[in-house]
């Protein structure tokens, strides 16, 4: 999961706002565009800024899709054909944003995370998209989204889409419905991991249960605004939304709360894990300290006896020693021995500290 | 205890809402289906679509349930027979769903978990219920239910029972009366858990309750949302709840808020068993590691001593190990051995290390 | 403390609401009834059903107390005389019900628990009480109750106690501050605990402590709900509550926001404690820790050095153990091992090991 | 710090309402009055019930402050004088009241704690405070206070204090800026307690942590629903307070604000301080069985080398420890020893556990 | 980073308010003046009051900075000529004040903290912002400040930034601005210490953690009030702020928030990099102990097995240790050790004690 929460500024602060400059790492922008009514679709790779105002000018709807935002001229030409508010430009181009939704005098702006694929896990990418009557814009960062289904369901018939509202509501909900895979992603790690510390505890869990802590984290912080910024879409009184399209923004918002539900329970149970970790790796040393305590409990006192029968008092007194010369000495004091060690290791098997076959690996 | 919190998609996301399919895993669906006024009962076993269609037309109130999913051309036609939005259609087969009331133009639309017995154990299956002025529509995971005592009740008796309303209401009601058993079921759980914690704390005891603390917090988000939505339903302004069975709902908003209540109370004691343990565990590997001092601390010193009369200076010199030739040598040392034994003892007790009769199994 | 959080189910989910029936383990009805005005009293014990149609026919106010919930009949009885709605029946019999207060068209119906002395600790039992215009109705589990001082004021003057809501509001009173001994009751207990882990921390306390902590919770769980329903009767636009009454209700409601405060106060002390103790038992098993590796640090070395001065080399050749020759080689060797034990001490002593004089007993 | 936060019942739950009694270990009361308006100012120590009525009635403002709440008569006679609500003596008598501000007919009735210092710490004492058009009227548990400033202010001009609620203002700021100087002395005293832990944590840090912490505690439980209890002064519409008096009252909780701000943060700090002394504890228990560890780890083989060479086999057999018989043998074991212990030094200090120089004092 | 939450009080608690005098360690007071219209640019240093009179009575907006709070007097005239209300004066003197927004008859009155570069850190200082229809003032505890961008636009062109509430505006966008390069600042010293806890745990990680943490604390503390200000401003219905400026402050409004979020995830983030630190430091002391166990499991046998042979029975007795007449005697005895031993370290192998590379330094 890569995704940042910080911006780095190159600017000082106190700049004017609505100035204008690509993000660090921007890749080359790349525009599509579709313009349809029920009837007819016209699909253009790369339009120019005329062709695109003209597509305005003729069609009942057109969709202005930019991939990549490092060709700022262009965008500023785009902001120029669609008469977009100088804040909403600067929050395009300066990466990342809380998610929000602002309402313009002739369109809403939102502006979110998008969860893409990549490689096997998934990026965070921001997407601004803005819609009035007759236009959806939408900003991405790189190239490559799952909007193809929407694309194919313009392409294949328009009865629904025909309006720029439910239009932007299907980005939207591709874009939520888009979580779900990345919370099944979380849910396969979280297997993993559970069943990695049931059988064998290392220290690598802790590192990733930190790494997937830190990951749900950013998530959380990123989706959160959202569910906020869908509740004012939905609710808020404004030109832009039909009341046939609230109906459909309301699943919306249900799919945001499940998601965040989700998210929560996931975060619980990374706690959930770390705790049972760190009582396994508990458990363990104190199985370790037992195995210490029984080993230096029976042979320290089996070690000063042979120790005493090695000294080399004058045996000519008979108080000395007596028992070197008894002609049993030896096999009494090893019997003795061994009853010692047997003594203690019944005691132990009293005490509990044997033989609790708990943990097959101890 | 089986649920899920997570949907596993089949589609990619941005398809187009409403669509309408199976969910993985469904079993076979069997419709039943009563039609009553207060006289008359007619109770039907796998109705056809047009023997519904009659009997909803021709009786005052009827009462459909379809338990199983996988007949989606069925349930595409049921919904058809009561005029369901195609949004609520698509809800009823994608599980999971956060419980919520939807409300449409013909009726209200309400869908939570249900706990039903299996095993000794519960899973919580999805229940959606939609209900207008004449009829109730019920769909469950699987056949097997706990509303068999309505059942009961239409059969006997129909006075109060004759308004969709409140027919609803006592589904709902049994529902979250349902859950009072699984309540009772944790709670027998948590009591022997922490008996089992009191008496032999064993690393099975944590994984115990690791389980019991995700159990109990799926739980809690299923539950969770399902307040909310009986307040909505109990305050909303419809015209399908009558104001004599918001009486009826209010009660069953109590009875909710005494689930979560109680469950909030369960996560608490599972976190405190998981502490007791984690102290219990403490206390032993310190009372293990006190013996190992104890045994540590008596013997190193008596084997020194042992060590000390087992060297081979030569005795000729009479400053060298002169303790050898003394005709009580052998007696005093041990004599002394004993006193320095004695002595550790003592010290220990006057400690606390010893003797502490706390724990009976140390 | 005894009290209970959760119902036991003695039926299936979905029986009809409003069924009667005496809970589990419900002891004798003992009914007493209080009638009067300003100038006079009457006092009945055990009063029949048409007694106490009459009184409430004759006097402008009648309280009818009821301890003990076992004779079913009878409390049907009572409640067809003042007409109690059948919802709030099944409430007064089923417990627990959560602290909670509704209105019904003749009356306001209120259910909470109350904390009452049982041997040297306290029981909560569940209380309900109905008042209308001109009675006052209160339920209890058991006999035995905190309202002697209430009736001693009836019996003395009743000018205050002419009202329904007063009379109401004087048991409500009383209830509330029948928390406070039960709050004294945890102080003494937490004043002991903190004691005893400051003196000599036992695994005992642990238990103790967890004990406490879920007492604590209970009754958290119990009076929680009540400071919304006072305010619900403070605020709440009824017919029932005069606005003098309010008031007083006022006051009721700082009562119980104050026990609300203690309790929460005392949940965070029992954490502390645990902390507390925790950090003391490892403090401790540092102590034991460094004995032992004091122990071994000194003694090890010595050994060793005993330990070569008894092996057995050909002391013909020069080159082997010259020092066992040696005619001073054996009070040299003393020195030097009583230096190096010295010198250990000494190094101990420089890392702090020894003789912080923090803990008396170790 | 002194303070409580619970009262000790004298009474049985269920007393009436408006029962007057001295508070336990009440001190006798001294009244101080003063009545003034722009020109002049009469002050008067111990005045009589009848002068306080005089005063009343001949000057446009008087200010009666009570210290001391042993004589009841006394007390009750005032209340007569300026026609408290009984409810409202009630709760001047009883301590603790939790901080509260409620409205009667004929004035504002406040009462909240305030810090006085006593000896190098400070006292949390009730103070009750009653103001109408034309009086103020305050109640404190001991003489000694911290209005001596207002006194002066009063004595030396009179411009701004000639209307009551200026005067309450004056007071209750006092009275807020008063817990100042209690957060200095928190702060210097967790200054300590964190210099403590990082240069020598002993066990006695964690019992002030503790102390501190409930101290922290208690003060929250005080000043918190005073936040409130201002609030309500200042935003409620009443005939006592004035606009003018609004906006100083705004000044008042800000600082009530910044008060419970800096109270959090001292929170949050003793807990990280805590956690700072377990992880220095956790550190050096490590550091101590990395000693024994070492020591062990070295001398055990040595030791067992020696006692190798102690064995007493039958060397005329060659098979039989010749290593005794060699010319080097000695010299030649005495180097592997050393050269054994060195290796294992080696090893350790690639391992890191010697010589990180991390902490001086181990 | 320096800062402070706490106000040192020189007086007593029950002064006046209003009253003026300089914070503990002012520095001089600078006083710059910008005074223009949308042609003309008047730049003043240190203008004499008269200055500052004749210049607000002539242009249509002036800029007054003050910076340094020594010169009592003279911010004393300067809030005379602007008419600043003797509470905002006493706000702007004492340090530190909580983020608020006031309103005042002539006036708005904001006050806040700036984060201005310091060595290689950040301190937080005061700042008061005054503004009315024609005037903005502004006051900073010291020299040096963020604003050099602002001043350079106005210089440039003054479009814009001709109204003072566009002006007031534009310097505290560059305040919160400024807060993120304080973030990043941290972000480096987080990444730093995680990357630190993952080579190489030290105790030094702790105390920076701590350190890091208190200073996320008390930058919380600033920022947070700071939120609720803008919004205050922003939706404030008062005469200062023009509607196309609360367009502005919106903007305003999302950057604190993604600030506040910001924080948030790094007062997370330093959490789990103690529990990382704390889990890797245990997961140590179990390797210590393993070594410990494994090297004294190994060689307590051995030792004992050679204390045998070392021990004095008199042999000539057939049953006295036979074995040291034995001619093999010592070999087999070594073979018998070796073999033991190497059960042991297989056993060990087994039970994952040995070889486990998780971690490359133990």
């Amino acid at each position: 999961m890569k995704a940042k929460l910080l911006r780095k500024h190159k600017h000082r602060p106190g700049r004017a706002p609505g100035q204008i400059e690509a993000p660090e790492g921007a890749v080359p922008s790349v525009v599509t565009m579709f313009a349809y009514d029920l009837d007819r679709l016209e699909e253009v790779q790369g339009p120019s800024p005329d062709k695109i105002r003209e597509l305005l000018k003729n069609w009942p709807l057109v969709w202005v899709n930019v991939s990549g935002l490092a060709d700022v001229g262009l965008i500023e030409e785009i902001g120029k054909i669609f008469e977009i508010h100088s804040l909403a430009m600067e929050d395009i181009l300066h990466i990342p944003q809380r998610a929000k939704v602002d309402e313009f005098e002739n369109c809403l702006f939102a502006v979110f995370r998008m969860a893409t694929p990549d490689g096997g896990s998934y990026t965070l990418e921001q997407m601004s998209m803005l819609f009035g009557r007759n236009f959806v814009l939408t900003f991405q960062e790189r190239p490559g989204d799952i909007f193809d289904p929407v694309r194919e369901r313009i392409r294949k018939g328009r009865a629904k889409m025909s309006k720029a509202d439910y239009l932007a509501y299907a980005l939207l909900d591709a874009v939520i419905d888009g979580y779900f895979p990345v919370m099944e992603h979380y849910n396969d790690k979280l297997d993993a991991l559970e069943e990695g510390i049931l059988t064998k505890p290392v220290q690598e869990h802790v590192r990733r249960a930190h790494k997937i802590k830190r990951e749900l984290q950013i998530l959380r912080h990123c989706i959160w605004p959202l569910r906020e910024s869908v509740a004012n879409m939905k609710n808020g009184e404004n030109e832009f939304v039909s009341s046939d399209t609230q109906v459909f923004l309301r699943d919306c918002q249900d799919h945001v709360i499940q998601v965040l539900d989700i998210l929560d329970s996931y975060r619980e149970r990374v706690s959930g894990l770390t705790d049972l970790y760190q009582s396994t790796i508990n458990m363990r040393m104190n199985e370790v300290i037992k195995v210490l305590t029984i080993i230096t409990t029976i042979f320290m006192p089996l070690s000063f006896l042979a120790g005493i029968y090695g000294m080399n008092f004058d045996t000519s007194s008979p108080y000395n020693m007596p028992e070197l010369g008894a002609p049993f000495g030896y096999p009494v004091l090893l019997a003795v021995m061994a009853a010692t060690a047997l003594g203690m290791l019944i005691y132990f098997r009293r005490l509990g500290w044997l033989g609790n076959g708990d943990n097959k690996k101890r």
